[in-house]
């Protein structure tokens, strides 16, 4: 397939005319990948985050990096908006599609074009899941660190758009640690390379930049990513409490006893049954306030040495109970359950809002007593499991969308708990990015005037304002007290074909 | 003194009333502060590059963010460039003054602001040295990790300009790893925050822009800076071989059996002598074609069953002798000859220039053997002193500066040399920054499209262009083969005052 299109002449203020638009992608990436019918576009109207919903104009699917950028030559030269979209698992709306946009969709970019296991690299396409990345060098005794609860779906693209997390970041760093270089297609349509094969690369730290952008600065369409060497040991330890707050306290003295572990996930009571019920586990006491889940890895002694301190230091702050896993099939039981959280909210309620708020460590206990406080005030069950060793919340917030009102309030509640987050010192977002969600709280945390120094980076990148626009960035007229527009906007569905 | 200065009219394109300039700075800073002279400025007219030298027309001294903003403001108000500057020991001529230009030094700014063991963070003006901040904390068992050779006299807001590294790097990365913030003014002399306290932070990543963007893009007032836990253990290894490519094996496959030491270092054999004949460690065999230096961190128990890997690795590649030191003194001693190494170097030879490549680790056997055929075919010696756990080559040409063409001929093989670094897959900096001394090989590592994005970035910050302009990005008038206009124009010493 050609990737040089037939561009239609420019249309100026004239309505768009989105079968001449449609016309110039199918010469670019064929007519079997250009989604146009309603039909078929309602499979791609939201991404995790389901509350919000719109469809897009057309839906395009290229195969190669000049595809995608001739793709984007035609959005640039008609002021189409458009929103990339990986495997559409994100949950902040980042790949939430905007009205009369383009969205221009990865998942046919799943070559892995480059493993140098001497340099410790790897080049994917985009469209790569994040656990393939690990299947490809881990028999040579590699893997990459960045693993999302979702990362047996989500898209390497959409990870370097969202800047993800996972359980082992405590240790090893978001995806933006991960990344060295890309190839990106910026609004204008032009390739530009940024970064490089190794870490230290000369001038702007432009990959620094990209990564967590959410496709508002252009389109990835090559990563090259780090692998680290296997540790050698792994061991896992559940540790259960008769309160939050000495779950809490144990992952600050494990910290300042210099221990970094892999991963410490905290899960309260209400999570703790949530799972239970689904899927089992058996390990996880039903009774206990919080479990902790701390996971060391490294050399056989130095796993050996750490996991004992732990261990006592877990006894110190009151743990009932530690129990040691070394054995894989061992340690994936004890995880089964954290991995398994945010889906057994399903089965405690019909639906459920997950936020991804940040705090100091040290501030963990006061901010789960105003997290019960708010839970209590709104009316609405809040389970928390968190990332505790960074101080990365999920509190998941229990609703029924069927209930009139109860997403705007459910939304409120979460955006209180954004606030409280940013007056401990800590942040809006962890690992989930802002997206369509989030940017409403982005003043909470940023004064006007740094705000508008993102705006002017933005605008550097993209001076029309077409990639992934009203993303991130609040703008008045989204950002209306409580105003979270998508969600129940009752978008129109136009027949334009 | 207040920081409300009484801005002279705009001139328009009359000649710079420098006086009326001065007397706006004066009323800012005071007289004390805005330096003048020819006398005065000529403490100020180079950097740690010593062959490039200019004059800036007046030199102000402020102490406060606000008064650094009001400096700014003038010039921005004037098209004045102007040029920061922390301690001045930058290698790559990032705080080399130009002509007609204001710089800005920020050595009277040396508070820490605020130590907040807790969070593990550290709030500092831009003029602290780097290890007054270790000093800060180490009562406390914690430190800062970056470690430049300089770091008794560089300046925090020098490394956060020029990313600086350091022995340590290897395990704990450069600058842009620990700056979690900071206080900003921009070439307009707006005053913005960029990043938090925390290491999460939504929105693009400008504080990964700015470390490192050599006061292109504006000027540090305040960092926010993490600081790690000491390590429980340390050990310090002194291995010698026969060659240089046995070191270089030696530190592959100490990486490849999964052990990240804190720091490895290689010293060649013109290197080591260099040094035994200025400090006299006693402990560098003179005979050595090099010495492998390696540190090891951690629990004692893993440090201490890691010494003896590398220990056995060591043998294994051919060492001659292997000593391990664990007590302070010891350490020291075996790192002394190390820390001196550049300034051995001016007993050698009346001048030397240092380049600061970066190779793939498993290339080092060949650019070794380029170096040394590039350095036969100059007719200059080449000491090798190497970050080689991450590839990071610092190759010292010795010369003599009062030889008719000797600097050209050196610069120009120091270019071979970093022209080889790029073609095996390497960089042309790996911590000292591309400043005025290497923009001329940036189309070595980047197409001109990919330049002209940073150009957008640089543009979007500083569209009239005053903040540092000429360095990092090559431009026409700068870059002519093999011209680097700098250090022997015999500038002007124009008498403004």
């Amino acid at each position: 397939m050609t990737a040089i299109a037939t561009i239609p002449q420019t249309a100026s203020s004239q309505p768009i005319d989105w079968q001449a638009i449609a016309n110039a992608f199918i010469e670019i990436v064929g007519d079997r990948y250009v989604v146009r019918t309603r039909e078929e576009l309602l499979a791609y109207e939201c991404d995790g985050l389901t509350s919000y919903k719109q469809q897009p104009a057309i839906a395009v699917l290229p195969n190669t990096t000049e595809e995608v950028a001739a793709v984007v030559k035609i959005c640039d030269r008609y002021k189409l908006p458009f929103v990339a979209r990986g495997s559409g698992t994100g949950l902040s709306g980042g790949a939430l599609p905007l009205p009369e946009s383009v969205l221009i969709i990865t998942s046919r970019m799943r070559k892995i074009l480059e493993v140098d296991l001497e340099n410790q690299r790897v080049v994917v396409q985009p469209g790569v899941i994040n656990n393939w990345v690990t299947q490809a060098v881990s028999g040579a005794g590699f893997y990459y660190a960045p693993d999302p609860s979702s990362q047996i779906i989500c898209s390497i693209g959409g990870n370097v758009a969202e800047n993800s997390g996972g359980v082992h970041c405590l240790k090893y760093g978001v995806t933006t640690n991960h990344v060295l270089g890309a190839k990106i297609v910026l609004p204008d349509g032009s390739i530009k390379d940024i970064g490089s094969k190794i870490p230290e690369s000369p001038g702007y730290d432009l990959t620094g930049l990209f990564v967590g952008s959410e496709g508002t600065l252009g389109i990835t369409t090559e990563v090259t990513l780090k692998i680290l060497k296997s540790a050698e040991s792994i061991q896992v330890l559940l540790a259960d409490f008769t309160t939050v707050e000495a779950a809490g306290s144990t992952v600050s003295d494990v910290i300042s006893a210099g221990i970094i572990p892999g991963g410490m996930e905290i899960m309260d009571n209400m999570s703790i049954n949530a799972v239970e019920d689904t899927v089992a586990t058996n390990c996880y006491p039903r009774d206990a306030a919080s479990i902790l889940l701390i996971e060391i890895d490294g050399l056989e002694s130095e796993v050996a040495e750490n996991a004992k301190r732990v261990e006592a230091i877990c006894y110190q702050n009151g743990a009932r109970n530690v129990t040691t896993a070394s054995d894989p099939e061992q340690r994936l039981r004890l995880w089964k359950g954290r991995k398994a959280a945010f889906a057994a909210m399903g089965r405690l309620s019909p639906d459920y809002y997950v936020q991804d708020g940040v705090i100091p460590r040290t501030k963990l206990t006061y901010v789960l007593q105003e997290i019960a406080r708010l839970s209590e005030e709104y009316g609405y069950y809040v389970a928390n499991v968190f990332h505790a060793g960074d101080g990365n919340l999920h509190p998941l917030i229990l609703y029924n969308n069927a209930e009139a009102g109860a997403l705007e309030t459910v939304e409120k509640l979460g955006g209180e708990i954004l606030k409280l987050c940013v007056r401990v010192g800590g942040s809006i977002s962890g690992e989930h990015g802002i997206g369509a969600d989030k940017k409403c709280y982005m003043p909470e945390m940023f004064s006007e005037s740094d705000l508008e120094t993102m705006q002017w980076v933005r605008e550097a990148f993209d001076p029309q304002g077409i990639a992934n626009p009203t993303k991130i960035l609040p703008t008045p007229r989204t950002c209306g007290e409580g105003a979270n527009p998508n969600h129940d906007a009752k978008y129109k569905l136009v027949d334009r074909f």
